[in-house]
């Protein structure tokens, strides 16, 4: 995993951090794995900030999860509240949830007219994809080469990212994320790339169900551009019978800046969207957005209860988060910030020849590190990059298919002067390595 | 669905009511249901009781999710402490997270070693099949007749309970619940038949990777007995290379009032358990506990992320359950209301012929309803039980393999005279049934 601790960094530690991270590694298992050379103790959580137990402060310019802010007094009262009155579930009757049901639908393509709730984005990945297959008994699906889509065993056969030791199923299929920077016209190749793949489905037998793709493509690299670049995928998809599911998990709820959902920028239309991480600002909530219609023939056929999903507290704090992007304008903080950050690292990158191909949407960045010497792709370099913003207080963190990729996402009320924290910590990173490229 | 609200039946509602319905299925859809006759709407919780908007009270002998009790406030005030200081993941470290680790594996068999955390239940079944079939290939999964896991594609593949608009898996086989009210011994031919089911599995291509099976058999109409049931059906399953895997999402944490876990009953140490729904009170918490070893092999290869798994404020959430457990005494309460509850629904069944089979472990009970004529299981009057309680502030619900089977799973705190009200309003409504059954 890119930017994973090394366990035999162990013993190099502060003596009380390396004692926790072996009883962490007893208890938790392998499987789980910790960021950064020197991991990180967290305590505390306030607005774009992080605090380790000494009282070190980091700026949060990664977590896409507790996206309006750490401890955010309006989602924090909101599940207070709603904890110290009632938590049930959507077997009995609440106008809570059905009112943010129809809160959430309304920010949606006119097109999608229900939500069902799960608790995680794999869990409404997993539902779409039940969804998508039951028609027809289609089960062919398309993803971009280095996607993630979550953890149930359905999601994570469609999810290339995790590697060798999770095989991708006999019907998927993928296409290589799309370039900008490359020349040529990315969005006609993308759709071209989506049509033979969806008729390579259809000649082994997998009728195709559903082209799901990120809207950013976060995990590829974070490919978001040009703007309109999903709409001939979506166009070979559909003429091959599939579904277009956007995975809005990491692209949704205001974090590209122009509008609430990643799709919007692209100009399509999604059948099912789904969503998960920001939607609770860390409370486990998910959902399935949808036509109307898609929904019909599978409700009738089969229940869905999540005994979690839609539970009240869950929803308090959802509803409390649309309150917060919109009363605070995130949206349009997260295109003027994002701009400035991006700003910032492109002059950065313009002045050395380490740091390149500065591209992103709104608050979520990315850029590559170069070899000095090839001109390539260098994961080692953008490991010494993550790691020396957290030793300078600011934390993000690298992705790509080498992870050779700066991740940088920070939290939506990130202002001008966090922006400019980020640029000057990685204008002296950036330095340092110049002096001394390893 | 058991218990399920008819749409049909709208216009004879309320009208208020009855638009708040249309409301949730033009959002939510037809894949959601409803419970009762006339659903019932909530706005509070508080200990045992539930309360709907005209403030109605409505005693709980349903819920096993806030199985602690309603909006207690000491799991109410862990979440609003944590969530105004840190919600955070497990790529961080936390020593609240690993201490809560190591607390929930103490609980456990000795032979469990580790646990690794979901937001749900089917989360937790999902993770432990991929774990289960992660070894030499192994595919196949043997589950009981009636059987309910989840609601992942993966967990609902191995779900009959879904009915047949899900089908289940090619890889999966299913055995008659054991009955211990037939003469013969319920646990050596369980054990026959999951040899038997092992078998046809491997003849047909699929080496078996896992049992899975819930303690109490809950969905097959609650068959929890003979304790040591599970014995031979373990030995059967591990003779054929495959794991046992306890599903306690229904029968943890203290409901069976004996132990902790169901599987104890039993006297059988599993090699995976699930555990879900009242392990938070309400919070979207689950878990996956396992033999350490069987972890390493699937650590190494699979990284595995569960971004809202383990969070701050659910594990909060989880630890003051068990705190709560632990000083109210609750496993110990709900063996003794537990019998006593027993002992009074024994007692009405002994005087009628519509009730039958009372039966059941601390406070999980059920109880048949059966024909007055033919002396055959009645779904139908089983539904006027149900609904005949909740119009007297009795909340149950139904299972089995038809519906025939009252579902009576109180929370944790009842007191007695909270049993002997669930008795009383059994009683009227039985006389009720004598007087006109239909």
């Amino acid at each position: 995993m890119v930017n994973a601790f090394d366990d035999r960094a162990r013993a190099g530690l502060d003596p009380e951090l390396g004692a926790l991270i072996a009883r962490r590694e007893a208890v938790l298992g392998p499987a789980y794995r910790l960021f950064y050379e020197r991991p990180l103790q967290l305590v505390r959580g306030e607005g774009v900030h992080l605090y380790d137990p000494d009282g070190n402060e980091y700026l949060d310019a990664y977590n896409n999860v507790p996206s309006v802010g750490h401890s955010h007094p309006r989602v924090a009262g909101a599940v207070a509240r709603q904890a110290a009155r009632l938590n049930t579930h959507t077997r009995y009757l609440a106008e809570e949830t059905v009112a943010y049901a129809e809160r959430l639908v309304a920010t949606h393509d006119p097109a999608i007219e229900r939500v069902m709730f799960t608790c995680t984005g794999s869990e409404a990945v997993d539902l779409a994809l039940r969804i998508a297959t039951f028609r027809e008994s289609r089960r062919g699906v398309v993803v971009t080469a280095n996607a993630y889509h979550g953890v149930t065993a359905a999601a994570a056969a469609v999810s290339p990212s995790l590697g060798e030791g999770v095989p991708l199923g006999p019907h998927v299929r993928t296409v290589p994320p799309p370039r900008d920077d490359r020349g040529g016209d990315p969005a006609a190749e993308l759709g071209r790339a989506v049509g033979a793949a969806m008729a390579d489905l259809e000649r082994h037998g997998f009728p195709p169900a559903a082209l799901l793709i990120d809207s950013l493509l976060s995990s590829d690299g974070l490919r978001p551009d040009p703007p309109g670049l999903l709409g001939p995928a979506v166009e070979a998809a559909r003429a091959a019978g599939a579904l277009y599911i956007a995975d809005e998990v990491q692209a949704g709820f205001a974090r590209t800046g122009e509008s609430m959902w990643g799709y919007q920028r692209h100009g399509v239309s999604p059948d099912l969207v789904v969503m998960g991480k920001p939607m609770g600002n860390g409370m486990p909530i998910g959902g399935l957005a949808a036509r109307g219609a898609l929904l019909d023939e599978f409700g009738a056929a089969v229940r869905y209860f999540n005994t979690f999903g839609g539970n009240s507290v869950c929803v308090a704090a959802a509803d409390a988060v649309l309150d917060v992007i919109e009363e605070e304008g995130l949206a349009e903080n997260a295109a003027r910030v994002g701009e400035r950050l991006r700003a910032g690292i492109a002059e950065l990158a313009a002045g050395t020849s380490l740091l390149g191909g500065v591209r992103g949407a709104g608050l979520f960045l990315a850029a590559d590190l170069l070899d000095p010497g090839t001109g390539r792709p260098s994961p080692e370099l953008a490991g010494r990059v993550v790691n020396g913003l957290r030793d300078r207080g600011v934390l993000i963190s690298a992705t790509g298919e080498l992870g050779e990729t700066l991740k940088i996402r920070p939290l939506l009320p990130f202002r001008p002067e966090h922006a400019d924290r980020v640029v000057a910590a990685l204008a002296e990173v950036v330095d340092e390595l110049e002096r001394d490229p390893g």
